[in-house]
């Protein structure tokens, strides 16, 4: 089987993004579809990205004080009706239990779409006095929405995530909470998944039922469009008030504590795939990688091969993720391809020439490059080599989003840039929602957010030209 | 506050252990009651224990070749129903989904009380060939099953476990591996939890709904009655031919492969509880302890304490779990009841005559004991003693589930063991379930398992006097 014959069967990623996503979901073996309409299984390749995704962000969040916990999957309806702006937002989308085992609920419940609700009531029994705050919980677990249209990953009717739950005493140590996760989940998307975001906070619109204020991270992917990576809301008081979370303050009296929620999902396996993936397959960065190198042997049939690959295999995993393909009914062009695919970040070449000559061929997944390297070399060198795939893919699309974001001073502009080219348009806005609206209506591009860095492109609305002081980025959405 | 008063608010563990048993769990911080009837909260404290154990079991998992997945938590009303035993046995106590949004589904969901029907779909999507196999494949998630009578950990209507689902060549290599697994529960239940067990096979009456064999280990808790703790089932082909998991095999026919499952899960804290704890609270063993050592400083109004009590974190919370108690609104007593009662294995206390003196004192949870330990000397003796306790809580067990052991010849000493005793009652069994049925109606206990280990009573069913050549172990049950 040649080289390219393998790849073929991959649609072109310039030619329909949607299906070549699709593709790679599949044949990467992530996840698959079920029986059970807009769910999927992720498969143990994808789901092990998601575990070096939790392991890392868990590390993180306990440097931050954070605690996990376990609440209810099911939430009785009266709960989730108490706040008005969240039952609104939610209630149209939830998977409701109406019986158990052969009785009728006399209350029918809701399979948490988040955890707000029901949260919020154990707060009020634990939280007594300001010694009690802050209270910093987390919980990573599944959740239901029923969304018409789902595609693996990026939007299905259940999805894994984390949902982080605090309360604080005062407004401003809310405010800095929710924005301090904001930092950790640029830190996780940045550092571990090679993908640039851009931080800011949501407009009015865009903003999360219930939420006084929500901050988000924006990814952008490989067909410049916008991916909502992570968000964090500052309720205020909204639920604090609605579930009576009460204390006890400094001054011996009572008050509402305030709350913050924040989460990123299994969707980031959706970013990883969008942002990086090109025409040979997915290209995972190494700090996720599963399997970060792949030993091919060269020539398996021969027996000192794949001793002397087994003992690359054994003086390598000790410090890194690695895997050796024994497969006999597969040629080795096939392995090549099927690991490019797959998004290995390196594979490790061994045949009986190089273990003569005492070294192994290294290609990488990202260039193509091929190195040499001293077997007795190659335990240090693949770290270096790995370092610098995880900081090549990060500036690769930081390049990317370079290039791709520009400016828009009117709609006309604005408009000219969604029909020839996808990207983050910054402008200016007065703050209207009748020009968010618009401009949505027009380009079919959201707000993404008004970025933490504004910068002054001049004080007239892109939409409407009357007076604007915010800068917002546009972009159209996954 | 005297140092026995905080304990007085727990209910005698001999006059009531029920009631001790629920006091724990609330004082202790391990879990709450929630507004959803019948699940509970696991708290930041009790979910700890489980990231413990989820830990240790899924390193041990992985060296048998499990990979995890995850598969949809809603399964199609139609799979249930395609393995009879199987819906037989759950269908009475699963929730339904019936609504999505404001729509009626057209089909009813069910949140799975088990995955084996949605997971066996997969599999025969995923399965083609000998070379497939073995398929070996985990998923940490939630379950829920209606039951009537809930108590914390122990049966919850939604609770926490690991489902390891797996597909083999042959019968032969099925029934192995689900035995291997329950050498895998085993190691985790005495090593991590200091809890022995008793392996063996559950008789026809006991077994999972769809097995063909189904192994279990039973642990004995601290009122003599026992605890399955974990579960290994082999399937066969009941749910492959079912689901047509088949694949083409080594002599290139088309044939089915055979499944097993296996399951532990959140019960497990409940067998922490109830086989360690005592009358001063929560006794947990130093391997999964979430604080393994807590500093208590004495005198802490005196900066110089506190100083030296951080400066002692600092030094071991890079090799323990440890914490400092700064609390300055609770007095010295009260701390060291409270962190007995939690079951911290340990409490270090350190004073100014301590600091003086160059030594701070260890106080052992299972002993009492106090011990002088200096300071350069402490990051060494801590293993020590944290082995130690271990190893003691570990011994104790046994020593309670030796004494605890009897032997029956006849119902009437079966009987009246059951009326002034609990504890695993050996006895010989001639195989007839009418025996099983009368010996669990005239003492409340059920065969927990026929033991790997068997031994020759006699050759009398202890309960018809026909010919038997199986020895059972009796006993009430959680």
């Amino acid at each position: 089987m040649g080289n390219n014959e393998f790849v073929k069967e991959i649609t072109n990623i310039e030619e329909d993004f949607a299906k070549w996503y699709t593709d790679i979901v599949l044949k990467a073996d992530l996840a698959d579809y079920t029986d059970t309409k807009g769910f999927v299984t992720i498969k143990p390749y994808g789901y092990a990205i998601w575990e070096n995704i939790q392991k890392y962000a868990d590390e993180e969040f306990k440097k931050v004080g954070v605690k996990n916990a376990y609440f209810p999957c099911l939430i009785p309806e009266s709960l989730l009706n108490k706040e008005k702006e969240h039952v609104e937002g939610f209630a149209p989308e939830v998977a409701w239990v109406t019986h158990g085992g052969s009785e009728k609920l006399e209350e029918r419940l809701v399979l948490r779409p988040t955890s707000e609700t029901i949260i919020a009531t154990m707060y009020a029994k634990w939280i007594h006095s300001w010694r009690d705050l802050p209270l910093i919980i987390n919980q990573w677990c599944n959740v239901v929405r029923w969304e018409k249209e789902t595609r693996p990953f990026l939007r299905t009717r259940e999805f894994l995530w984390q949902e982080g739950h605090t309360v604080h005493e005062t407004f401003e140590e809310a405010e800095e909470f929710s924005r301090k996760m904001i930092v950790v989940y640029k830190k996780i998307i940045e550092d571990l998944l090679a993908i640039p975001v851009l931080e800011g906070k949501k407009t009015e619109k865009e903003k999360f039922a219930g939420a006084v204020n929500t901050y988000a991270v924006e990814a952008m992917m490989h067909d410049g469009r916008a991916l909502q990576a992570g968000t964090s809301h500052n309720t205020g008081d909204n639920f604090t008030k609605a579930f009576h979370v009460a204390f006890q303050n400094r001054e011996g009296k009572e008050q509402f504590g305030y709350h913050t929620s924040w989460g990123v999902s299994t969707r980031l396996i959706g970013a990883i795939i969008m942002a990086h993936g090109d025409n040979r397959g997915l290209k995972l960065p190494p700090k996720v990688a599963p399997i970060q190198a792949i030993i091919v042997p060269i020539a398996a049939h021969k027996e000192q091969v794949v001793v002397e690959s087994k003992k690359l295999l054994n003086q390598l995993n000790q410090k890194y993720r690695v895997e050796i393909d024994l497969r006999d009914n597969y040629s080795t062009g096939y392995k090549f391809n099927d690991w490019e695919m797959r998004g290995g970040p390196v594979r490790i070449e061994l045949g009986p020439k190089d273990i003569e000559n005492g070294h192994c061929i290294i290609v990488r997944r990202d260039t193509a490059e091929k190195i040499t390297v001293k077997l007795n070399e190659v335990e240090n060198k693949l770290k270096e080599i790995l370092d610098q795939i995880q900081s090549n893919m990060f500036h690769s699309c930081m390049e990317r989003m370079k290039q791709k974001t520009t400016i828009a001073h009117t709609l006309e502009e604005l408009e000219g840039i969604f029909e020839t080219n996808q990207g983050f348009v910054k402008a200016m806005w007065c703050g209207d929602v009748a020009c968010e609206d618009k401009i949505k209506e027009s380009t079919g591009a959201h707000a993404r957010c008004i970025p933490f860095e504004q910068e002054n492109l001049g004080n007239t609305c892109v939409c409407c030209g009357k007076e604007a002081n915010t800068m917002v980025v546009f972009g159209r959405q996954y």
